[in-house]
């Protein structure tokens, strides 16, 4: 569920795993059809192709960011002005929120100038954003006072898959307004998954995303350790690929310069899924952990090594550079 | 390479991983020929099916083991008993040791009745247990004053592909040799890789099982989480499997009682590979890391994890049940 | 600042490293003279002893908890009953909460029925309770726009010191009314420290007692690694105390049997400072530094372990009873 | 046991408190009296100020050092020179090395020109270095065998306390040779501990150190995560240093540049006790934690954010650099 914008063959890969079952032709069908009212608010890397792709399927689109050039771009493509989120929810059924983090996923729905004041009671509220499921849980709760539905959905794909219209969504709350969800969803994502009550796509993508990050860590381990005891890097790849310890972090997204070509690895790190975002979603497992009272070791070391690689000068760099950072660096002794 | 002694249809899809080349062709043409004169030492789990193997491949075997069992099972198969490493050497061309440890490895060829002290120059010595690679450098370093060849080749695939001639083979010394080293090993396994000089078939298989021990923990440790926040493991599982966060460890040995049929987790974590055999692994990775100055954090903690685990009653269950260790026991509060 | 209740010569010793000054001169003028209206809402093992020190130094004491036993006791001593933290609040100027988290406090204060209904104008607001000092700033927020004061000081110094009036504070608040404040906590502490703005009492409190833990567990390592390589524990215990690995843990409160008399360890791990309020603790400053991205390595880990402690059996033993979750257990095999 | 080479106030305030008996009048009786025939092997920081001690004291001293410059000024202050251990232990009756490591240690007593080749029945061969207790215990096998006798004496106290023949030694050999042991230690040292059985001497040595490095990560963490939130890094070691977290890491040896005048931390990390040679004696921990099957979780980790610091450039700073090495560094964003 890594965010892999700039890698282009491994998206494909993942994509392919991640599901099977086309879907253009319903799709179609739906952008000739009768479309919906649908207000975007966050507008970013990913929130930005999600309004685009809905605008393409014909959808009427009303969106909201904090910055008015994000908004201009897409009322160039057709889109309508909101000038605050509770203006969004006025003009739109259903609204999809993608945001950095859970206090702007608060201030968007319970603020002042947020969603709750304004939308009509039924109308369906779409989280996208990856935040703490308890957060999640508190704006259902406040949704239900008002007979509106609140629904965290999580995605997984990156900018990529964003613009090309093939996210895969987790989804949590009730069952029945799934297939309402999915409608939607499928004009911008390719799979939709059914995880349970409202917080459970949050807590499906916490889960793996924890475990990415330690098959990551541990992959890098493992590689560094057998290089220095004399290993060629891809003949070791190739053991492990076909043994025990695979995984997709040493599959499909080596973090060794030259094992795998259009990795970060092989491109200074760059691109990818950065190391300050591996380390929010690493937050949001730990804060999950410690209210649920589970232990995490090694999601929890995890967390502290990349804790330590941002402060180190790594935030920006993808987060497969734990290699390089357990490796000798020049100005060592 | 963890060693999977009762999980029949995932030792399948894990030999079929390993390898596809078929090399029945070749095989029988040796049992039908000129066998060699091979030695084996050690007829535990794993050296005695392979004993067993040479013996049908049409070589003559002489064998020893400390304890007189083993020895006379072999001898009922045709082979020939050695009353010490010395006279197993003595009547053997190539000789296969598959002790417990480092120890044990030494003791047999540099040790008073050992190898050393009869085997004919030219001798190509073959250790397949799992040890400290400094230790295989200097039984080779000893060797190469007698003129012989010293070889480790550390295994994958457990008792089951011990005893169907399926064994993997890491193999590490000098390239000359691999070709001797691995027509004989085409006996007992049907994957023979050449990793590098003497030391890196350990290397390998330690490197690789390092990682699967941090992969598994970490599984564990993201399947725990997610049960405690409320999600079904299966449909964790499969999201976990389709997504970023899966490895063998997820997909083929996953650590949840119930998730996958005909695995340890599955069978109250009997069988498999125990708790203790993945923490002397772990100590090897540790030594070897010291000695190389690597850091190997999450392997490093993985290690204690399982110590932990062997001290508190987990020793001789799979090393899956870091799964039940992490759950809440019964007689807590 | 572990709570130390039952550990007389330790406590003693701690308080008497902590503060020197007599301050009885000054807390008997009180006794006779114009008491306060003090309320104190929580009156568990610490809140009550707290209240009747507060009668017992002339003071009008105002008292509320959510069982009605506590209060009856407090009644017979001479406070009144309040039926709500907002009837408390009427009848007081300054309050005083020592409740078990971070929602209770937010309750007492910002709910329905909470302090900031009926407080006045000027009122001094005293939370003893050890909570997220993010949760501290935001009740001093609402407090200011109440024109209210309120002001976090956690304590330490356990029951015992409860009991006797010789807590410590750690204050955080407007440098002002740190004076109002020392002179109703005088009555009820010995030394009251000032430490900043808001949220820095809480901030000290939660960085002692995660070093406390890691100084603990590491304690609880090297006496067990000693032992295990054959050391007695006594005589280990005295070269760590006149050597550089010497700790309060180590010297105080030294987790082996036998090591120390009237410490926990000597008594089956009974009394003193429970695993699960030390794992409480341990998850205040893993949420303050998640908040503020600080890299505590150890103390996560620490973490993770009295997390592990309190899933096999170990929640109410002392935190000390580390050493024997790392030893050999009986039913290891 | 901190090797504090140029910190004066602290190392005195260490050495005063591990011993408070003066043992001048003895020493003085012994410089104006019999001298023993006393050889030293290993002439570097530490070994060479002993042997101009024991030369100081009126024994008669053969030494030997694989760089000759060491010896020569050894020569001019009137030590005879060896030209190898074998050439130093034919010359004397007692024999102290002092190495960088087990290998040199091996090497130098059972090496080809080793002290074993020469030295007499009844020898007393003391070693100082710190080393693996395994190899403690097999160089006194060997030493057993020719009647001589094998003890491990790890120093404590650094350069500084080397020069003033100061250090503390941590005895571990035959009970029955303890006095004779101390009778020549004490020309050179001030407290002679005895640990038990040899090995016990390094055992009790690396469980300090361990725990040395483990309180000051922890000390380390603390007072990061303190300051990032907002407290005055002095009043913090304050509150600790007078609360449960204190330590001599945050007492004596605080690793925040300021808090504490004359340490490392307050001189850019320079001098004191150096990364490379904490990780070395965290490796012996290490090895012997694994050989023992003890859990070392934080002193696990500990060794691997020390080797993490050395190939990161910290190698030959302090090891309260550890603090720097968690603050935000300069280039990171």
């Amino acid at each position: 569920m890594a965010a892999l914008s700039n890698v282009t063959r491994n998206s494909r890969v993942l994509i392919q795993v991640i599901g099977t079952t086309s879907r253009t032709f319903s799709c179609s069908a739906v952008q000739h059809g009768s479309g919906k009212r649908v207000g975007v608010i966050g507008l970013g890397n990913m929130g930005g192709p999600m309004a685009l792709n809905l605008l393409n399927k014909g959808n009427s689109v009303t969106v909201f960011d904090v910055y008015p050039e994000a908004m201009s771009k897409l009322h160039d493509a057709g889109a309508t002005i909101g000038h605050s989120p509770a203006e969004v929810a006025e003009k739109s059924d259903t609204i999809i929120t993608m945001l950095p983090n859970s206090t702007h996923v608060q201030e968007a729905y319970a603020g002042e100038n947020g969603v709750f004041q304004t939308a009509k009671p039924g109308s369906l509220l779409i989280d996208s954003s990856t935040i703490d499921p308890s957060v999640s849980k508190e704006m259902a709760s406040l949704a239900e006072k008002k007979a509106m539905t609140f629904i965290d959905a999580p995605v997984s794909g990156g900018v990529m898959a964003a613009k090309a219209g093939t996210l895969t969504f987790m989804v949590g709350g009730p069952e029945k307004e799934f297939a309402n969800a999915k409608a939607v969803l499928e004009h911008v994502g390719k799979n939709i998954v059914y995880c349970g009550p409202v917080g459970s796509g949050q807590a499906a993508k916490i889960c793996n995303n924890m475990l990415l990050a330690i098959n990551m860590v541990g992959t890098a381990e493992a590689m560094n350790l057998g290089v220095r005891l004399g290993l060629d890097p891809k003949l070791l790849s190739n053991i492990i690929n076909t043994s025990s310890g695979r995984s997709w972090s040493s599959e499909i997204y080596n973090p060794v310069p030259g094992v795998l070509p259009n990795v970060p690895a092989s491109n200074n790190y760059e691109g990818g899924f950065g190391t300050a975002l591996m380390m929010k979603d690493l937050g949001l497992a730990q804060s999950s952990a410690t209210r649920s009272n589970s232990a995490i070791p090694l999601g929890s070391l995890a967390h502290q090594l990349y804790r330590l690689m941002s402060v180190r000068g790594y935030a920006k760099k993808d987060f497969s550079s734990i290699y390089q950072f357990l490796q000798k660096s020049e100005n060592s002794n």
